[in-house]
């Protein structure tokens, strides 16, 4: 038995999230079917970072364990054969069961994007959130360096979080505008569910004037849900990918990586 | 009545090109549709350039007659609140009937958009064209030069082109790479039909290195539609918009135009 890991991207606009379901919408069941028919087994996956309804992926990262013996180029050609037009294995890496996608990341990033213009998203319908307000870059930049460093954040947590602890270590929140286009990057040792949607939309509300950057510390000290914005559209949202230890030999990133705005 | 002028980006993935039909799936129905609805009357819309299937649009310009006297920002918010959520009027112009959005138009500008990479898009699915070799961006740029100025186009034509002259006018080719991502950007005063994704199947094989860039050469001088190589892919062609004399006071370009790779 070897353990396969894969790097898995994908739009999430036409998929019910990642985690598999009976409806057989998601894309773990997109994956999974592909593998099997790869495989001629039934194979099980488990992912670093599990995916809400609209969400993409720039480097979801699963494993499984396998019999079949194959090398890395047969896992992604042969599993990119079965797999819809908007997913796509961009790497493998054989391993030994020492190494856990989920358990074994140190940090996860997550990328936000965001259209500021009066009319709404068109061509980009479904892959980036919108503001119709111009946007304030250094009041919110001033408003997500209060959220650097280890806090709870349960007042960013949505009510089904299955988190054991609130506590979270944030460890980077980078603000870039390019022409109408936002891009707000985010990573943590881990995320609560809903989390960076959560604080998008504080984000938004601090960035458009409507409450000031310390409004975010007022938040954030509450520890109570009802006293942060309404969770933000997920179009926007990309998860980017989990880091590991250099020992495990996993990419750093795939290659349709910069092909955020 | 007033000459209405409206500047509509869209997703042309999910609809039957620009062009009306019987199936009513095109952009041209969906526009005509909401504009309908909002002037509770019939309009029918001229565009600056039809786009193919699955051709998507920046800045597609189009216009119509009214006796509806509306102020432009009304022009826009009522048409877009009854157009799907991947169409979307940027502005309106209200002018005379001296403007004509076609022929008036001294220039068009489009982009082409390629993803170099080992696997297929899957986040961009639909939205980019696809190397799987790595382009060579100098050979590239040494093909297209050879393309510029006035050329009888013939070999780049597709057969049921329209138009009443092969002759066009090359003003600009200008390719960039920005990471894993190409954009390719055509300024003509007209095209032919299918003319750029014809360009484009010829400057790929010449970007892999399969043809040298004299190539260009031969195929142009041949007027030969079976000289040229095949129709490359609709998915990451976007329509950026015509140019007018400045008299007219059309935008230039809309937000969204920033939003490619």
């Amino acid at each position: 038995m070897v353990r396969v890991v894969l790097g898995v991207s994908y739009n999430g606009q036409a998929y019910q999230g990642w985690q598999s379901q009976l409806s057989g919408l998601t894309v773990q069941d997109k994956l999974e079917k592909a593998l099997g028919k790869f495989t001629a087994q039934r194979v099980s996956t488990l992912c670093a970072g599990r995916t809400d309804a609209g969400v993409h992926a720039l480097m979801q990262v699963v494993h499984f364990d396998s019999d079949r013996e194959r090398d890395t180029h047969a896992w992604v050609r042969g599993t990119n054969a079965n797999l819809p037009r908007d997913i796509a294995v961009q790497w493998a890496v054989l391993t030994s069961k020492d190494f856990h996608c989920r358990a074994s990341a140190t940090s996860r990033r997550y990328a936000y994007v965001l259209l500021e213009s009066p009319v709404r998203p068109s061509v980009d319908a479904g892959r980036v959130g919108w503001s119709f307000r111009p946007l304030d870059l250094s009041a919110m930049r001033q408003a997500a360096g209060i959220l650097l460093g280890e806090h709870d954040f349960t007042s960013f947590r949505a009510s089904a979080c299955q988190a054991l602890s609130p506590v979270k270590n944030m460890l980077a929140i980078d603000i870039h505008q390019r022409g109408a286009y936002w891009r707000i990057e985010f990573e943590a040792n881990a995320f609560l569910h809903h989390m960076i949607r959560n604080i998008m939309g504080c984000l938004v509300q601090i960035g458009q004037g409507k409450r000031p950057p310390e409004w975010m510390a007022e938040v954030l000290a509450a520890r109570d849900r009802d006293a942060a914005a309404p969770t933000f559209s997920p179009d926007g949202l990309y998860f980017l990918g989990p880091r590991y230890d250099p020992q495990w030999g996993m990419p750093e990133r795939t290659p349709a990586y910069d092909g955020l705005p």
